[in-house]
């Protein structure tokens, strides 16, 4: 297998460009290791003139990404657009109806068309890889599509959203409001130019539905993905979630239940000593749970120029060394979709309250909860220096039905002043 | 595809009958992820009488590993039986003389014989597959040889005998000596018959000499291994390092150098709040660096039978989807011993002595370290009931011959009682 492995590349921001470096800078290592040259010999992006710190010369340009993925010079097409739509779905779909494998860091896309795409992808007999679409650097696609291919998996966590991370572990670690970091975030670029995608669990929410995929064998179902964002986390919850020993992250869970596929990305409570609770600043963490293996845990960065092309260049160099798996590890036209899970499993709850400083507040809520069929497992009442007065209550496990219910009863007790606040803390 | 793979398996210890377990309950899941049957045709163990809680009779029996390595229905040969030499070489040769491709947990028989059985199976057009080998279900050799390809690896590190572990978390948290848990790990199964292979550190230099191999594309070269076992550390060093700060974990460090390929396996300190030194019990951790991903991090089951088995059936599956890696990542033929690195990298030392009580004792140990170049970042002296006191010392980085320089020094001022301890800080 001498024959060169022919990239064309679409998209040159970031990790494009640190596609092209690894490519230009490595070529005796990756021609040693996968058995083969690997080699760019197109690329395509917005704009032509513009000094992304690599040699474009060596490489034929194509204005349009979808005449790249079409060319007969190209074997690889690597889509590094993003847009869950638009040209990178366009020129996905050319490159295989011309017989190209598509090598892609473009979790909207997949999250979205995913399964149109890999059925497309398994009729041409080609492959769709997508290591650089969840958790940069990791290679937890590899891990969980191979590397635990003997488990059934029982569990899928992950912190996939580093500019979420980053936010939350900012907020903890300097005393900052969530609007304040939030604008630091921005000026330092941290944010997509949509920020709902970051702070609203959007773009960790695709990453986990893709990893759902794989880890249960059905199609990617995003649409039921339950969300929430972190953009009313409060530095007070930041704060009273340390006094009890926990951190807030942005948490995404996948597991089969016998209700169904539950799957959620929200912000949830873990143990501050858990691998997860310590992970800080724009670290993603992901933890995979399989019968036979137990817990794995994998961390690394989950963004950037290197972590991101390290991964694309994973999955080019598994092409060139003839390693071709189903995209979502099995094939493609059998996955079906899985019943979605309505109400998430149970589990302990942080709820917050501020409660009006008079007798029998206290002894109200207690009693709410307890109509409502919620345990208290710890409770602690702050002085305050106004005229409320914040409680936090630790929940046994209980659902969000019966926390509806007593959010019910709250309202009609007339001692809270504004919203409780409920957390779920998960069991990492 | 929908011929099976059929499997032949020898060695029907705790991780043989693992793997039976798998391929009986989850036939379903396997085939429809790999798009064919896996089955096993064959086994083979010492003794055929003995309730190994599987039911062995839908396969055939062999006595003889080799005989079953040879036989015509099968198409893998699953060495799990164990030892560098006898039976798991012999049987692992006659299957790739045989056509066979080999999945093995056998980390001594590689350590020793791998380059040499790769070139085997390299010319036989055979695959030899190993996760097993190394930090049982952590999917530690597909992440380095396929997920982190597109990478010059700067480092590998890791903490890969999970008795080890055990042992110094289980000091430190009971405060136990080394000789008591010690005879509790061995009462609790924990030890192999030969102890020393654990505590003295040769099992994980093996499994590190295996990724070193790997990440620097050179012959895996176990004999040029630093190896120094867990057997001298002291409830008291355990103690005093956590005072600073610091565990101590036997941690194995494989880099390559100006110097050349430095690879060690030996008892170090690292800060008590990095992941490593957080790592409780028989867990074992993988730390892959890379120029491009940065650092990555795995953490998981080192050992037990639904962790080694889960590895051992990502090797089999693989081979059903039709994946065949080279043996060490690239092809055994091209493959050069490195140069040993005879002297480690310099590094920060933790050193403890006893000095006897009286005045100008601690002025004649700082002058001979001034004298031989170490210098020193923090130190303490500790009162003592009796007449000779500890003292403890962080080092600046230095490197083992000034050190070396230094113990002779110390014996010369004649202050000390007993002989220094010296134990290398690394930095993760």
């Amino acid at each position: 297998m001498t024959t060169p492995l022919r990239l064309g590349l679409a998209g040159l921001g970031t990790v494009g460009a640190g596609v092209v470096k690894i490519v230009a800078a490595r070529a005796n290592l990756l021609a040693r290791r996968t058995g083969r040259p690997v080699v760019i010999t197109a690329v395509s992006a917005r704009t032509r003139d513009k000094d992304r710190g690599v040699d474009l010369a060596p490489y034929a340009w194509e204005d349009d990404p979808v005449a790249l993925a079409r060319r007969e010079d190209v074997d690889v097409f690597v889509e590094l657009m993003g847009g869950s739509d638009g040209p990178a779905k366009a020129a996905s779909e050319a490159a295989i109806a011309a017989g190209k494998d598509v090598v892609t860091a473009n979790k909207a896309m997949l999250a979205i068309h995913g399964q149109a795409l890999a059925e497309a992808a398994e009729e041409a007999g080609r492959v769709i890889r997508f290591e650089a679409a969840v958790a940069g650097g990791i290679p937890v696609v590899k891990a969980l599509t191979e590397g635990l291919a003997g488990n059934e998996i029982t569990r899928v966590m992950g912190v996939m959203n580093g500019t979420c991370n980053y936010i939350l572990t900012r907020m903890e670690n300097a005393g900052l409001p969530y609007e304040e970091v939030f604008d630091e975030a921005n000026k330092l670029g941290y944010l997509e130019a949509d920020p709902t995608l970051d702070v609203g669990g959007i773009d960790a929410g695709h990453k986990l539905a893709l990893l759902a995929a794989i880890a249960f064998g059905t199609k990617v179902d995003f649409p039921a993905m339950e969300l929430e964002g972190i953009e009313r986390i409060s530095i007070d919850d930041i704060r009273h979630a340390a006094d009890m020993g926990f951190r807030i992250k942005l948490l995404g869970v996948a597991q089969m239940t016998g209700r169904g596929l539950e799957q959620r990305m929200s912000p949830c409570l873990v143990p501050a000593d858990s691998a997860l609770g310590q992970l800080q600043n724009a670290t993603n963490m992901v933890v995979l749970e399989g019968d036979a293996v137990g817990q794995i845990v994998l961390r690394g960065a989950g963004a950037g120029e290197g972590p991101t092309a390290s991964a694309v260049m994973s999955d080019v160099l598994d092409i060139a060394r003839g390693i071709r798996v189903s995209t979502f590890g099995a094939p493609a036209a059998g996955l079906e979709t899985a019943r979605p899970a309505r109400v998430a499993a149970a589990a302990p709850y942080y709820l917050r309250m501020e409660l009006q400083d008079k007798p029998g507040a206290l002894a109200k809520v207690a009693t709410v909860l307890g109509e409502a069929g919620v345990s208290i497992d710890r409770m602690r009442q702050y002085r305050h220096a106004e005229t409320t007065a914040p409680v936090l209550i630790v929940t046994h496990k209980t659902t969000r039905d019966a926390l509806d219910h007593a959010r019910h009863g709250f309202a009609e007790t007339g001692v809270l002043v504004g919203e409780p606040v409920a957390i779920r803390i998960e069991s990492v």
